[in-house]
């Protein structure tokens, strides 16, 4: 057991996933869960998510070892500040935000200097959210960033680790601006740009929208996994994340331009050239264990 | 038994599938095939993908009843020219090429009156390619879409349509220019934007190519996916889907700016009802069988 009492503030896929996870290997001595809405709290009370559903913020985390805040971004700030003068001494406030400057700007000023404020990102999701939708593999295999400040205190850190890897997650250290950007690149700007080609495709009134998902599989229908994902969570991300995520999105439309010129003007060799590169990036991620080599885009391969 | 005598020209993806599906469900007498690349050759011999190999499509043509063309669609003109005078009387050519206007004009001049020809694409496939990819199931619940023209014999496009049905697909007919918009939209651009996406990842300085690798859990995994497809058959997409792509892209690079001043404007509001109305899409092509409901981006959920 790493932590006598873990509070959930929040009880969606992350959170839900981290209880599931977190009984299954032994990791919590009790863990107490709330959510602002009546319905979450309901769901989580009849599914037994937790060992006890609270109605407020306050409440859970009355001596709670761990508090992890599982809201989205746009509310951490509101959260930090109604639970900051209830926390326990000594206790570990922790989030699971997508973004870390904004969250750290939110919550840090009301976190009292006798709490360890440690801001994490687990990089792992679905495209489905709510208190029904977490389980306990979530986080294996997958990594868990943590942004430690000059003045955290090294044994709360190394504790906070240990659960992140009694989950199955990686833990890596990295400051917080270098967080953001680098999401930017691998989730935040994915993710709007599936977000636009779906919503291009639901409005183009010569292809009927039976078609555009009749048809999917020939390439569109993995656009439409990830921009399946949680609105409230998305739009607290881009709008947190503003700087780095527009920056990534100037650099892809710039390269995209490049690419539509090359098939205005028919140039085969800049195409094919690009697209040979960009194989083996793919490669490099089947390498390090973060997606299989099965074909059909990951679907099962039948007979086989 | 639908054709006495198959012949697969290109010994690809698409065609291997259709030696293992055609066998799997009895569809062919006997099965020849062929490819330029003597290499691609041997592997089809090694693994018996095919009941004979041959040295040239002249020689796999020969008293062939159907004959497949399944090679990148910048090399569909000059393989019809080949074959054109050695195509027996009655037969029937298809393709499996993913842009039909441009394949119908290359194609169509070379094939005789005698002979009949019906334009097809299965709306299937993998990041993977080459002659050892192809798998029976390839086809399964996928839609083929079939190209008839006016003066296409009824019963010739029964028989092909037959085939594809034998092979496990749903097969719709459309003509040329609306497939190629609607594959525009569901297939074409998305690729675009997915090669493109890495390629801007692949660039940045500041971000490692290991950490884009290592985190791309977050939602870049799935780009990677699809821009790991073949180069050449997509570098001919791009080419002779010309019009189509390049309206849809268009279209694309209006709504993302749309998005991204909303970004930088702070509304919040609108990315939150942008994100809503995609996510109902999603959840079409789910009712419609064309992906699965499971989470964690179609991989399994284990322990449950």
């Amino acid at each position: 057991m790493i932590y006598d009492r873990v509070a959930l503030i929040g009880l969606g896929l992350i959170a839900g996933s981290m209880a599931h996870a977190m009984r299954c290997a032994g990791l919590a001595g009790e863990i107490v869960g709330t959510a602002r809405s009546a319905d979450t709290r309901g769901v989580a009370r009849d599914i037994g998510l937790c060992d006890r559903v609270v109605e407020t913020a306050v409440e859970a985390v009355q001596g709670a070892d761990l508090v992890v805040l599982a809201v989205p971004i746009g509310a951490m700030g509101a959260v930090a500040e109604e639970i900051g003068p209830h926390l326990k001494a000594g206790a570990t406030v922790t989030d699971v935000g997508s973004v870390k400057r904004a969250v750290i700007e939110a919550v840090a000023p009301h976190i009292p200097h006798s709490v360890h404020f440690i801001p994490g990102h687990p990089l792992a999701g679905t495209e489905h959210s709510g208190p029904r939708s977490g389980f306990a593999s979530l986080f294996e295999n997958r990594w868990c960033l943590l942004v430690p400040g000059a003045a955290t205190d090294p044994e709360a850190l190394a504790r906070l680790r240990a659960l992140w890897e009694g989950m199955g997650a990686h833990v890596d250290e990295m400051d917080a601006d270098h967080h953001d950007l680098v999401l930017a690149v691998t989730s935040h700007a994915p993710h709007l740009i599936a977000y636009t080609m779906v919503g291009v495709a639901d409005d183009l009134r010569r292809v009927t929208d039976t078609e555009v998902i009749k048809y999917s599989a020939a390439g569109f229908r993995d656009f439409t996994r990830i921009a399946a994902s949680d609105p409230t969570m998305w739009r607290d991300v881009f709008l947190s994340n503003k700087d780095a995520t527009l920056e990534i999105l100037g650099r892809f439309t710039e390269e995209l331009f490049a690419l539509q010129r090359a098939i205005r003007t028919g140039d085969g060799e800049h195409l094919f050239e690009y697209f040979t590169r960009t194989r083996t990036i793919r490669r490099g991620i089947i390498e390090a264990g973060q997606d299989t080599d099965a074909p059909d885009f990951g679907r099962a391969k039948p007979g086989s």
